[in-house]
């Protein structure tokens, strides 16, 4: 079940939720001490235990052995970190066909195990991800401390290692004051929302990401409980930010004028795509445009520069990428 | 047949055709010197010449019985001029049901009598004037020297006291450098290249109006056949024009766009639109939209502020309007 292509609780807000869950074997040094032929021999190990004749599911990847554009277009789908992509030596990748889970080895930890599923899930992402994670205990000599949990090469994600969060589309928030004081109020309570593409980055689209903060001296299931009341909220303010926005003669006009230009384009660029999905993907979820949001969600994910690339088969000019993804979205919105 | 509804020769470059004679009765001063109730007495004699009973197509107006919004309606028809419909003292029209015929009574010449047809067709609509011009001398003493021709109000109509114009949709050429060269060539040959919409107005929606200058000294033949002779030149060297700016990725984007808010849109200012429908009607004259060239001819002259009031049957706000142009055009292009 691709993020990316399906609807769940709350989709209309919610566009997904990951689980990311970072360990290290207890007997190797951390992946900046490893020399290449050690990361892959901790990656090979990590391979051993998940695949296996019972698990077809999953599937190993030398991450020298891909195109750099499909490997930036996994980074665009959000299934590796934009770093990952960019330095591949010693790294490796475990993933599975419908892109919900995706194991990063020798990143920043040994494993980055990553759960990500449509919509507001975050228990069935957690268990997903601790079930996993049991397979790994089982098999492997994970690093752990009994008084401060799991061991990892960064300071911040000691502890349960884990990283919470949710995507989530705020075009009504974001066109409004409330924005800023609501990150602000999060982060007091433990979170942080940002622009869901890349750390620190401008949000691109009204889209952010919602994720835990603390990983020490709070459990699993506490930091879950915390992220999804708080999601539940966020969720809540944007739909009543909705219900007066779109009061708005000119918000309504905007919306159907950003439909029309992507159902009309012969040439666009992924900035402005982005931004006009964002109107058209708030029009459609408020019923004013007939089109499934899982359309839209599709397309803000596959028309990024590499994910095109990687769809045509082929490393295109920005040129000819402009014009492909605007034949694409005409196709799809057709 | 209403010049903006219909297609005829070289429609897609040549909008219209106009033949305008300025005429004044021998025994009564020029309108200047006339009150308002000897206005309306020149008025009468006029259309007791022109209706009859076996004249149903035209009826005769007073001015001031017109709502404002209904005059400037006219107007931007170029039915009447903008100054006629600014002042209604004194004045009258007389109208045909299809609008080809307009004669604006004690404007500048107490008559000035217009044809106007779609497309390009000069010598059609000469003839229709010169038989309505018949029917006044057959019946009124009209103001006519020997040696001069006929005796107008303002010295640039003495002689033929005809004007002659063509309406030209001129996108390509406007966005070449192409547009001051041609003003200032057609100039030296006697003729003037200006926007269409008010005398030295900033071309609006690339729309042009090519006219005779000279009224003295040339017959209303070699008048028509120089300025014909012009227009086609000018009507060949835009379809060139649009092959080349066709072949632009960025111009083809521009023109599918505009077609895509055009459908799409739901408050719409009348500049916008002019500009937008500048676009559309390049694009559906080179066939690459499927809208009939009527449909936006027709668009182009009704989506106009005092038409559109018109339409409504009341004088919207320009909200309002900006609202309802929109649907109109939505609908129109459905």
């Amino acid at each position: 079940m691709k993020w990316y292509t399906n609807n769940a609780k709350d989709s209309d807000v919610v566009l997904s939720t990951r689980i990311r869950l970072a360990r290290n074997l207890k007997n190797y040094p951390f992946p900046t001490k490893l020399n290449a032929s050690a990361k892959m021999q901790v990656n090979e190990l990590v391979r051993d235990v998940l695949i296996d004749e019972n698990e077809k599911d999953l599937h190993y990847i030398v991450m020298q052995d891909l195109p750099s554009y499909q490997a930036v277009s996994l980074a665009e789908k959000h299934l590796i970190s934009p770093e990952f992509a960019s330095e591949s030596t010693g790294r490796a990748l475990i993933l599975s066909d419908e892109e919900d889970i995706s194991i990063m080895l020798c990143e920043e930890d040994h494993i980055r195990l990553q759960v990500i599923y449509p919509g507001l899930s975050l228990d069935e992402a957690f268990e997903k991800a601790s079930e996993l994670d049991k397979k790994l205990e089982n098999s492997l000599e994970i690093a752990f401390d009994e008084r401060i949990g799991y061991l990892t090469q960064c300071p911040t994600n000691l502890g349960t290692g884990m990283r919470a969060s949710v995507m989530l589309h705020l075009p009504a928030l974001s066109k409004s004051s409330a924005m800023a004081r609501l990150a602000s109020t999060v982060s007091k309570l433990g979170l942080t929302l940002r622009g869901a593409y890349g750390e620190g980055s401008e949000p691109v689209g009204d889209i952010y990401q919602l994720s835990n903060q603390v990983t020490l001296g709070i459990s699993e299931e506490a930091a879950i409980k915390n992220l999804k009341s708080i999601a539940a909220q966020i969720v809540q303010q944007e739909k009543q930010a909705r219900s007066a926005i779109l009061k708005d003669d000119e918000m309504v006009d905007k919306i159907f004028r950003a439909y029309g230009i992507l159902k009309s384009a012969r040439m666009i660029t992924c900035s402005e795509f982005t931004s006009l999905v964002s109107y058209a993907r708030l029009g459609a979820a408020a019923g004013l445009i007939d089109i499934p949001l899982e359309t839209l969600g599709k397309l803000l994910v596959e028309m990024q520069p590499a994910t095109l690339n990687s769809i045509t088969g082929k490393a295109n000019t920005a040129q000819e990428r402009d014009k492909i993804r605007a034949q694409k979205i005409r196709e799809a919105l057709k």
